[in-house]
């Protein structure tokens, strides 16, 4: 990332901090501290801070041992790095940073995910400052994606998809979950830089939404739920096809059929000035028409970037409204506990109406959001 | 894990609970879930949170999505699982379930790791309550292996040395960190359950102790620190290895001899009884005598077993003494900014001092302690 996004993206942030009255943002590493400054630091149990105050160069407190390295990712970004030693404390550091800065008695934003043991360290050093989440001010910057991160985010919805096409040159019946899981993962790998997961639920554990790859040895008549996601150049992918391995019974046909007319029915509602939860309420509406209501035991999806979950989040009661560059999941799911289950997923790009879009709209992209994910989303049906 | 181990551990935190006036224990998906679980559930923007109250049944916040998972993992274990809903409010639920055991008001501890985003929501929901970290509850149980426990880490210990073993048998010269990293990656996961990281730094980027593989390409005279770990069953593995492509610079095996001497007196120094800072302090006076203290950048080592990085931290002004069962790296370094840089790190277990130890002692026991890694600490020369 070259000086100038990175630059313009600090300034963004420092509106939305006068905007919402936070006096400084402390980040651990994590996707705000990558999308601030464009370097995704390691981070245990040594604080790693970037500390942003609303006027004046950013200051980053990092341990010494790690100072080459972040001098070196860095670069020409103006941070002044203050490399701390093992025998220093580094939240009397961040507090002397504020200090000095007029504002240890503020409103900081601490990174969402930061442990908990720094910001409990943060309080008893900082009694007159008040905290709140840096999400505060990253969110609404983030949740938009501009040009450059569409395109990361298509490029790593293709790399997925080509394993997705891969799917029917696996061998499934007689081998276990866990077998394929690492097939998915090693053809992931070759694909992205890393994996993030692999679910591979199959027969009853296709009804599991979030099912470890296990022993079960899967068999002819088992649906088979296989979703999968990595990460490239710093954004991931999220995609969900369920299979059957050979003659699927006659009702797991008939849920599918329901299931992939909701999806169907979430990405078409997945445009601008749409609340989140009418997408959410698209697919649901469907599902609960066919009998299916209380078997949709999870909300339609999360925005997908930095992060593989984040906002917007696609659940009843988010009446916050799409907006065109918005990247989301739509992944309805229907699961009858002890028998079956199935999912299908896509990341999407909320677009503007279909009579305001510009003539560049992708024929796929027609009608609703433009799809990331192009595999085909009917059942598959693999040898048994 | 069985019940009776869990049940027990259970039982000594409770003890611990009530000797610190902690009145719950409130872990997400973290290491200290496992432990008093035996289970590690997946974890993101979802709150999965254990609520262990000083008395009572302890009770587990779960998405419903997840919430299949759980049971099939907690088996018998007596917990009750609470499955929360999408639109619930996890948070809301915890509080509720403060409530109703009478210690909304009370002093409870959170994991140490629980993002801040959640430790802010408790904090505004339970305005009566003080809070604290788990490890306030944790970490002497922790700290201490069982026998069980060792017998994992000289498992994970022996699998990372066979990937050491390999490093004769790899290519150098001519390829890329980069392209090293993957191999050892490969051979990483071949023996455990995942990689946890792989270190790689080559000629000038050996004096950076946390450098991240890159396109550097290895070239004859380089010195090579490799610094890889995996997990298996749980526990990690952390070894360090410092090797030279064809002929090395004088200095330099002047400088490594220093360093062996320095790692061996700190694993010597390793014994019950002795302050964690006198293990540090053992490697730094050496490495300080030969001219070098300016140039060993970081403490000596860490604590290891279902974290990678955890107490005991080996470092100057940590007075805590020394346990029997206590496993932790002893890892020494010496860099050369620009130039060079050397590690030689081992996973040791404090045993008790020569006098007292019983005849089970293994021979590569004597003197100090057990060593976890076996292979030689010799600098390597592999073919340029």
């Amino acid at each position: 990332m070259s000086t100038s996004p990175r630059a313009e993206r600090l300034a963004r942030a420092r509106k939305e901090m006068a905007d919402r009255g936070v006096e400084a943002v402390l980040v651990g590493p994590s996707a705000d501290f990558r999308y601030l400054t464009g370097y995704l630091p390691p981070g245990l149990e040594r604080l790693t801070m970037l500390v942003v105050p609303a006027e004046g160069t950013p200051r980053l407190l990092v341990p010494a041992l790690e100072a080459p390295l972040a001098s070196e990712h860095l670069g020409d970004l103006e941070v002044d790095v203050l490399a701390w030693e093992e025998t220093d404390d580094p939240v009397a550091l961040v507090r002397d940073a504020l200090e000095s800065a007029g504002i240890a008695r503020g409103r900081l934003a601490v990174g969402d995910q930061l442990w908990s043991v720094f910001l409990l360290r943060l309080q008893e050093a900082l009694p007159g400052a008040s905290f709140t989440v840096a999400s505060t001010v990253t969110r609404s910057l983030r949740m938009v994606k501009d040009a450059a991160e569409i395109q990361a985010l298509a490029r790593v919805a293709a790399a997925i998809d080509s394993v997705i096409d891969g799917l029917a040159d696996l061998r499934w019946a007689g081998r276990s979950e866990r077998e394929v899981a690492r097939d998915l993962d090693a053809a992931i790998r070759a694909t992205h830089d890393e994996t993030l997961f692999v679910i591979v639920g199959s027969g009853p554990n296709s009804a599991s939404p979030h099912h470890v790859p296990g022993d079960r040895v899967i068999r002819p008549g088992d649906p088979v739920v296989v979703d999968i996601g990595g990460r490239l150049d710093g954004y991931g992918s999220d995609t969900t096809r369920t299979l059957v391995v050979g003659e699927p019974p006659a009702e797991f046909i008939e849920l599918y059929e329901v299931l992939q007319r909701a999806q169907r029915a979430g990405c078409e509602a997945s445009v601008q000035g749409v609340p989140a939860e009418a997408v959410d309420a698209a697919c649901r509406q469907l599902i609960a028409a066919a009998g299916h209501g209380e078997h949709f035991i999870h909300r339609t999806g999360h925005g997908i970037g930095l992060e593989e979950h984040e906002d917007p989040y696609i659940v009843a009661g988010n009446t916050e409204r799409l907006v065109e560059g918005m990247a989301f999941s739509v992944e309805p799911g229907i699961y009858r506990q002890g028998r079956f289950g199935a999912r299908i997923e896509d990341i999407v790009v909320c677009t503007a109406p279909a009579g305001l879009a510009g003539s560049s709209a992708a024929p796929e992209s027609a009608p609703g959001a433009r799809r990331l994910n192009r595999t085909s989303r009917d059942l598959r049906v693999v040898p048994g």
